[in-house]
């Protein structure tokens, strides 16, 4: 068993990593001295309830804690403000107190739900996450929880930060493998920001990676945690250094935006936004082959490094445009200077963006 | 112009209480720095939009401050989540960013609203609160801020800070009579938990209170925002302290809701819960007279203290269980030892309590 300590003064917590901890979640829950007098909720959806819902509801049971819980429709449009109301009942009508806390099992739709849902549950309760996919490692340090507006994906959300994650990584093992690589993304950016030698080492056991090998896998989401969790302890709310977290995420998001949610899912566009950020790093001087090196690694963990060819430029532009971060034709970027190292760019030209993504559909 | 500085570490803010400060809302705004690039929100209602919106535009306008305006409709049901939905759109479409402020220009259920807003948007941007009624003093400390669920009341909500508060005290002139009296009820409340003084101050000045003078309620605002002030400022999230604030609520709500919200509005209903505290601690050996005393204050400020002969006891003795405060027959009640001095009491007997709602219904 593993562990990250994310330390974020009083509302520190431990990130526990290892395999069966869901049939054991109610000596943790114990543990963290949560109340067995007022109710638990979990919160989960269809696909992971399956085979999952049973094992914690037995754990926690067995253990003497009151469970209610809420199962709401895989996928992004859960966390819509209807279906945040539904769960919002559900916590009423089951007697939820402010000594309940809200449990989210599940990947980051859940997390984001159920955080806001604990966050604003009479101004907020206890919130503790067993995330069950291998993005969620990133999603569950640093206590951002949101739902999304119709104008606007995560647009209504909170800081609010659980009790406690507990990562059963036996969960990972029955997830599709393009879902695996997408959340290897999210691992190895966290060495391509701040770790040369955890970057290095993803690329070295890109194989274990993705077969999901318990051992490389515990070590890769222990170390990704604890990257995350050292760029929130020092800038929780976001001020300057956390942004250093969205590497290669404004190209990615407006991929996600042209091609349509879920036609790239968000690890493979960000995975092609890295490639672009690497690409804009050497126009801008960085260390000389790391270009290549990023596409090495992003290829050996299964993942896309290229723009398909039919999604247009134009759009993508536009697209990056509405995020708002142009100011005057010039953009703020996350660009790299070598493996391991990223600095804010505020004064990323217009032109060398586009240029850069008009280079991404070219095959190497 | 009086200010009153509430103390929360990182996050104190002063109080400014004077006349015509809505014409100044302008210069206020710069001195807090508050962005001239990023739009500001103005939220109020359709009836205190009429006199007050166009004078505060104006000012900020003038300041150079961008403003865009979201009218609700006034009263309880626009605590609503289609309501907060709107306000969001109006928010995103607007343009408004991790630098822009919300306003509430209002009395209560604008302040929760709106703060709510503020507290969510993209996590959470500044907020300023900008009171039109004397009840709003009480909500304007403290940073509670919440919507209603369909289920229940103040459901949905979180901690958020106002970076300032402009109350103008001309606002208040235009006020009904009945929204005054009601306001001097959580004014009085404040003397009767914390402040013995300001209680009988309070009596003593009930004339000039209750008609407006400037003077008077000026220097009545600056108390009763500084005492709850000085009990947020020791336990900010309600912990413990902070229930002292609840004096006569909990039969109040009680009496609100079997009543049917808007029969009797909360400060008529929190004087007559006041009273019945005060039962209780007579019962309980609180100081002698001090049902009278606390009668005669409320009485002076044209407030109710007897329960209306058509409400049912039964029900309102429901209405408290369904507040789940009740716990084996026993329940947590603000009581008072003497004019000035309250405890909690998590002991009080259920058919105490039942027996001083009967006395309520009896004239004096």
């Amino acid at each position: 068993m593993r562990t990250v300590n994310v330390q974020l003064g009083e509302r520190s917590y431990p990130i526990y990593i290892g395999e069966g901890l869901l049939q054991q979640a109610g000596s943790y829950l114990e543990k963290h001295q949560l109340s067995k007098q007022s109710p638990l909720l979990i919160v989960t959806d269809e696909k992971v309830a399956d085979p999952y819902l049973g094992i914690l509801e037995q754990s926690l049971t067995a253990s003497g804690f009151k469970v209610v819980t809420a199962i709401v429709g895989s996928g992004e449009t859960s966390k819509s403000l209807s279906v945040f109301e539904a769960v919002m009942t559900k916590a009423i009508e089951g007697g939820l107190d402010r000594k309940s806390a809200v449990i989210a099992l599940g990947g980051g739709v859940v997390g984001d739900l159920a955080g806001f849902v604990a966050g604003t549950y009479m101004r907020g309760i206890r919130f503790v996450q067993m995330p069950t996919t291998v993005l969620a490692h990133d999603s569950s340090v640093g206590g951002k929880v949101a739902i999304n507006h119709p104008l606007a994906k995560n647009m209504i959300g909170v800081f609010h930060q659980p009790e406690l994650v507990l990562y059963d990584l036996s969960t990972l093992k029955t997830l599709p493998a393009r879902e695996v690589y997408a959340g290897l993304a999210e691992m190895v950016k966290h060495g391509l920001i701040w770790d040369r030698e955890f970057a290095y080492w993803c690329l070295e056991h890109a194989e274990e990676l993705k077969s999901v090998d318990m051992q490389a896998m515990g070590y890769g989401l222990e170390k990704g945690c604890s990257i995350k969790a050292a760029v929130v302890s020092k800038d929780e709310r976001e001020n300057d250094l956390r942004a250093i977290l969205n590497l290669g995420h404004t190209i990615g998001h407006a991929i996600e935006a042209v091609a349509g949610y879920g036609e790239i899912i968000h690890g493979e566009a960000i995975s092609i936004g890295m490639v672009g950020s690497a690409l804009i790093g050497e126009a801008l001087g960085a260390e000389p082959g790391l270009v290549d090196t990023t596409r090495e690694m992003l290829q050996s963990l299964g993942l896309p490094t290229v723009l398909p060819e039919h999604l247009s430029v134009d759009r993508i532009m536009t697209a990056m445009m509405h995020d708002k971060k142009f100011l005057e034709g010039q953009m703020t970027f996350v660009v790299p200077l070598e493996i391991g190292k990223v600095e804010i760019n505020r004064n990323v030209d217009y032109d060398l963006v586009r240029r850069t993504v008009e280079l991404l559909k070219k095959e190497v």
